[in-house]
């Protein structure tokens, strides 16, 4: 009995990294979609929307059944108890990959991002495929050094979102309001998506050390916007 | 200790009530604020962050002692474990409307709202302080028929964050980039907050009946954006 929890608790954590990987997967493929305007891709990321929710529930239901039934102390309950707040958080930034995805099929065949935002946009894929790959590190490693590495990298994801409503709000933006809303609500996500890796990471080093049950475990939005 | 229990258990769901009314009057101050540019008002929005933040924290830490000393079980164990779920619901949901009060501090003494928006974001509000009350009820009497209603009003927040879209992309938008970034990000804000109230109400439906421990929790978000 003791081996078949102890097998369940560490299936727990696969399931956590693996779904790491399939956010940063869906990240990078979403934003592939939406710089190439690419249906069938957008598509793909679309339908990965069902196996993160069915993991999240599946990782939900053992957590619950391991609490009910093992009743875990300790580093144990932590781990369960991180567990779900976890898969919340990745199934999250799964849904917030799909949201971009949606946004390059919503305006096939057109593009979604002008020419000149789209370094920026690439820019912002790039750091959030990477904090994905990094929570997923952090999870399998429980590396608290990595973990606090990652709230830096998120900065980067907010002066990125900065850079971008300067370009939108600036006098010479000549894209018009549609695109300007687009992006908008894009920029919104892939700082969501930020965020919640961070939030992943910080789970851990509750899980590593007992610290912050409950304390700040969402990580400071940025501003997003510059005043204008 | 049995009744010292029950008495922390009771605490929780309290704690919880507490705070759907802390994010309803949060939304409707904010709201207020934004929409009369009222920067004392949207202050006092933003000054209660840390309240509902320190609630949270709290809420979380019985919830993790209830399970480490007492190993709930059955009702008792959906009840800690909905907690957790539901205190990170109305957390977030405190940090939305925190979201609108700073858009109103951020714009001041301008106003961010275009006068033929007004109504629109009016409605917003009023759906979104609504669904809170209503999650706030849902929680108190743990009403199944109400949390089954909550979704239904849901609804009506995707339409109306459907009419904003159609309103700004439309030929005769003449307010300009600036604004339609800043209400695009306010609708989702107002929307958010709203699957978060629906998502307060699924936790209850949880802890009642014991449906869906991992199921569907995360309400369907809506189509934001028009086909344009």
């Amino acid at each position: 009995m003791r081996q078949a929890y102890q097998v369940r608790l560490a299936d727990l954590g696969d399931h956590g990294y693996l779904m790491c990987q399939l956010t940063s997967t869906a990240l990078r493929d979403a934003t592939k979609a939406l710089l190439n305007a690419d249906l069938a891709l957008a598509e793909q990321v679309i339908a990965s929307d069902v196996r993160l929710d069915s993991m999240r529930a599946n990782a939900e239901q053992v957590a619950f059944e391991l609490l009910a039934l093992e009743a875990p102390v300790a580093t144990d309950l932590r781990a369960v108890v991180s567990a779900m707040w976890i898969v919340a958080d990745l199934q999250r930034m799964g849904a917030l990959a799909i949201h971009v995805a949606k946004a390059a099929r919503r305006r096939h065949p057109a593009h979604v991002i002008p020419v000149g935002v789209r370094p920026i946009i690439e820019r912002m894929g790039r750091v959030g495929v990477h904090l994905a790959d990094q929570a997923g590190l952090v999870l399998r490693e429980r590396n608290l050094e990595l973990a606090r590495r990652l709230e830096v990298e998120d900065d980067l994801m907010d002066d990125l979102q900065r850079e971008l409503f300067t370009l939108m709000l600036a006098p010479e933006w000549d894209n018009g309001v549609g695109p300007a809303v687009d992006i908008a609500l894009l920029s919104r996500f892939y700082e969501r998506f930020a965020d919640h890796a961070v939030a992943v990471a910080r789970r851990v080093v509750f899980l590593v050390t007992g610290e912050n049950v409950g304390g700040d475990t969402t990580p400071a939005e940025g501003n997003y916007a510059p005043e204008s």
